[in-house]
């Protein structure tokens, strides 16, 4: 995957206004603002404590100029970037009080998108050489679809659905419905625009080649042995994209992509990654 | 600490509607939508695929209520319960096709904060035996502090600050703005009003020395080792309350708890717990 | 296309009670609070003045909803339904004040919904016969997308993409940018996921060849006449799906169709389609 | 009317940005992002492809600025002046990628009021020569009150009410319910405030008399043939400004307008006027 | 003035929720959810303790109704009745908690706007016999304007603007502008519809001339003495409706009026009338 | 108290928007627009008519930034500080139109906190010499919490509980559901963090002595004579900080104070202080 430009703020403004408030609440930063004079400027820098991938650094600055519209800010180590231990992410200088007030909500964006990015990012590393996709799901924060989204784009990886809407994903709970994957995908077929594409999970090799000849466009290989991917991926090839899904772990990643599949989705990505250890370092 | 009360749902409703237009985003489930009939009834389980404590599951179960307001609901397993891996959560009726269409959301709201209160359960589980409290931090996830500070006290664990505003925590930078722990708190205590506490962040005994005389109701014992964190306590004992943090891992918690101090705090619980597998069996 | 399942009313709640909140202002329907008493019980018809296709109906009793909770409502004519001039839309019976206030509001929404689905189906029936689809654009009113696009879908069309975010369109200023057309493709190829489809406009059947070559999926065939049109389609056959758009009208869209496209888009069934003429009959 | 001024940002904002969103969805110009670098320049120019009275076109700019915040804007055609086809309306100049990304919000907006502005116009053209206003009615599209009210005024007509709240207009129902004119008159009188002035909904001459004898200080004359138009306009001189409504067409408006009524109302100003055909010229 | 209808509470559900809101914050009521158990089930009277006017009733119910959404309410002192001091004006009964924490909120709300109906009802009362309206001003409470002109209204008196929108008021600072008290209404006259009153404010004899033979329709005559004033009043006659404003206090208010001025308009109705002391008496 | 910093705007923004539109409404101000063009410059002078404490000033001057965000501020007598009648609180200068439309949302915002402000000043003037603290409670105008409890601060006062969350106050009926005191505070303290006091209120010596026993951090002496409070404060010595409340007025502060008591909480700073007069000078 190349580098995603920037989401533009307007998507996630929103997001990170309510993360102020719900640290500011309605009395502000009371240690602060009791110990610092209001108009005492200050420096500080955004630090990584661990390695990892940089993501959220747009949002998490984005915190700083809420509470200071005419803070200064030097990017060191942008989006989409290896940060090592102990190097510095950002510089801001202005308002301390602002930086005091905005640094946990800034810290806790950082943070958690870093983490994703750099779960992903290592997740990719593990595929070097091999052309499979990362990518992610819909297993993801509430509130923090598109934040999250970005962040594994960061680390390398690809989106998957940003939700229910972009794409059809027919599931055996929708096979039961329609009665059969032939006639789910035919009513797909017949309810959505020419721009989307519809992709079909399956457990068995039987339902892949039913899904096949039902003109999925994607098949959801979910929880096969690496035999029957690599049987399915056989199957599918020149027909359908191939994901693999279910339970993929750091350790097993690999050896499913070496099945041949073009894509490999975790959930785990979004739901699980710790937080990347990031830090102020203020000096007031 | 007791169980807590379920939190007013119009503190979370904002953020269970957010995460459901997230996920519908302008076109909705095309993918129920194109194979299941309006009308069509829908039975579903949510079920613990692995065992753990149960929270979220108010605001979870609200995203099937927005979706179908007369959609009808048995909890088996309410928030502040263990489940065991395969158990049922609770049952919902209503239309097969709001089911599918909220169960994401549903999901992902459960699993994040039952993987919070589990973390949260095996930690204060670990101080068996001890006085000691479980504490969470600040480090939560933006836009959710309300839900995780729920599911910590969920877990058995306590809240620590909800924001900036509810309490003062004097950290080495404001030490550094007041010059000095005692004019620090001296501010503190004549800027903030008669029912707020006061904490003051330590990382030497001979700070703690300082923040005792200053009149600090809560210490902070700051990456302390086991014994300068025993002497700590000796020294506070009958003036303050002792809490102890940074880094604090799970298999380090009970060393840090017999030390004596009264609270161990712990960021990860909110920051980087993993979640819990939790998922919805559809009898549609 | 068939039928669309009804919309998740969460998707335009807000917007219903923003239209309401514009009408009633600060001190709601001066007039009716006049002359009404608070209790009185009224009845009332939604009556289509004109023939047409009906959509909007479900948002357009929200409105109703919205100012009385226990409104009862009998829906005669269902959204994607075509209402004979004169007919019974459907029956509201709850406040005489409520349904008055709320009038204004519904009849607004219902007519301009159903005058969009309208003008499709219209557009839909001159290529009786035809396998070509008729789609929207992104030419919706602001704050319309989801209901305009929902609109055409009622009236038989599809919807095209909803956003910027759900499909790749290359346009001229983007092959400029990218240094040609294969250029271009590649860098969305590698920019987005698998579930993504990318369509190019062409103006020239050269151009064409070349968006064929660089294996775009969909292919906008921009402004070209007839005979034209029938050699892109030619050219596409297998290859791509193809889409005429440009000054198409209701008096030569069949024209067009039959060159063999496979979609025809139209931006005027969202900016330009006179509204459909709907009264409420109140029996108060 | 004389030209209105501007309307404060403030009250449209909302709207502009949920327009941006509802076009950028959760991942943003998919397209633009993987061929446009993020720094690049970009100039283009807002064009009229039709003449037209231009209306929004604040509002329209305020969708570039929202995604670039220093984007430089030169008006050339502003709010309530005419362009003629091919004329350039505003030059913008910022980020390539903003420009492109804004570009589909602008122009539905200002294509969307400009048509309301035109139309307007053009009735007024009319009416050249005589004293009659041209009005819009409550008629408009949901969540637009505001902006198609001030484009019905940058077109040379008069605003009507702006909602159920700032002016009493006595309907039908209205009158059944308070049991005749002079009562609802009277009880509407005893209800509002001293600012507020009294219309009333007449089908008959015989009605008329009764509303004016009630102290009716507007009445609307509903769907009167042009004798019966004239007539009573000769018994409202001196006592009711007169309004004439229901059905009134282009072809017709100024037969209506020489009864000398002084104001015609056209609610398809607002429901069912046609798009002015405007486009963004990219010099990316 | 007759009794006003309620208002729809879409107008004022905003302000109730962000009162909950901002009284619950991130952690709810933390002493109830202490002490109480969940389902225990609750009764409690609202009560005035002092005698007034009531108004915000509808409001302050809404409060407990988002808490608990079965609540049971039966409503002893509608919203421009009077209660005695003692008396009960509503009682709910619903969950414990649910009162418990709404508790505040409701008050603060009622007693409030009974506060401003008060005041409105002992300034009308002190004009007995005498047909001069009372009338609030803009001086409003931030985020209250509806609900606090609504209360005036329940008090006996008129509303005047609900904001700059809904008439003309021309003061000194517009006749500057424009030059003189007739090119200023001339110039309001073309700009604003055919439903707009135009005020125009005067401090002497000689502009109130000029205003009259500008055509105003309502003349605030500002802070004249009662000479003055009944001279004003004079020459309006049959003119204009005449206002008095300007520094009117209770014990001057029927001296005012006794000049023959149409209308009296006093600020503190709404900005420094004193709470209405009322409670909530819980039976848990 | 010593003097508080400024809230973050963050925290009041929302309100001064709402503000602003519940005032412009859906044309903004008809009567400036009529008579001032758009880019006439103006000047204005916020002034103080009667003597007073400022707050709210900051808030005030949004409003004028929010219409025109260049507008140039000079800030005369900031928020905290005491204007005489007459002085000039702040110079404003812009766009004339901008000035004028914003004037009475920013004068209603000023003379409310102000009022709120002089009220509590005047009340700790009341009390020179002793060290009571004057405390607003949670009787506050609904949307105004934030700001009315920080206009508090800027007289003098503290703030007290900003909500429910922020601390326990155990009232009788919190006692009657736990079945008494010790078992209420017990509760508690099981429930809250170790940042969280524990108020109890009292009505007589024997509840007192149940409490201090039970642990309570402060003690609520409600409505007490002036030798119970006395004798109360003899009790609470060494052991809780005390509050008396209850009907306490400006002319009974100083003796409710001289018992020795250590705050004195009053509902009427914030639900009856009468707004500060103040006014907008225009030089336009």
């Amino acid at each position: 995957m190349s580098a995603p430009a920037p989401l533009p703020p307007l998507v996630y403004e929103g997001l990170v206004r309510r993360a102020l408030q719900e640290d500011l609440g309605r009395a502000g930063d009371v240690t602060t603002d009791a110990v610092c004079p209001p108009g005492l400027p200050g420096r500080a820098r955004l630090v990584a404590r661990a390695a990892g991938r940089i993501a959220g650094l747009d949002a998490s600055l984005l915190a700083f100029r809420l509470l200071d519209p005419v803070v200064s800010i030097e990017i060191c180590v942008p989006d989409g970037h290896d940060a090592a231990a102990g190097e510095t992410i950002a510089r801001v200088e202005g308002s301390a009080r602002a930086l005091l007030a905005a640094e946990r909500t800034a810290l806790n964006l950082l943070g958690h998108l870093s983490g994703v990015a750099t779960a992903t990012r290592d997740a990719v590393a593990r595929l070097e050489g091999l052309p499979t996709r990362v990518a992610a799901t819909r297993k993801t924060t509430p509130g923090l679809r598109a934040l999250e989204k970005h962040a594994v784009r960061l680390g390398g990886g690809t989106p998957h659905r940003y939700g229910l809407d972009d794409a059809v994903l027919v599931k055996d709970n929708h096979v039961a419905l329609a009665g059969g994957v032939a006639e789910a995908v035919r009513r797909a077929r017949a309810s959505v625009g020419h721009l989307v594409k519809i992709e079909i999970e399956v457990d068995t090799l039987a339902q892949l080649d039913e899904a096949l000849a039902a003109g999925a466009e994607v098949v959801l290989l979910d929880n096969m042995d690496l035999a029957t991917l690599r049987e399915a991926v056989r199957r599918s090839r020149g027909r359908a994209v191939t994901e693999a899904s279910g339970g993929i772990r750091p350790e097993t990643i690999r050896a499913v992509a070496e099945t041949g599949v073009d894509v490999v989705s975790l959930g785990w990505l979004t739901h699980s990654a710790p937080s990347l250890d990031v830090a102020l370092d203020v000096e007031a």
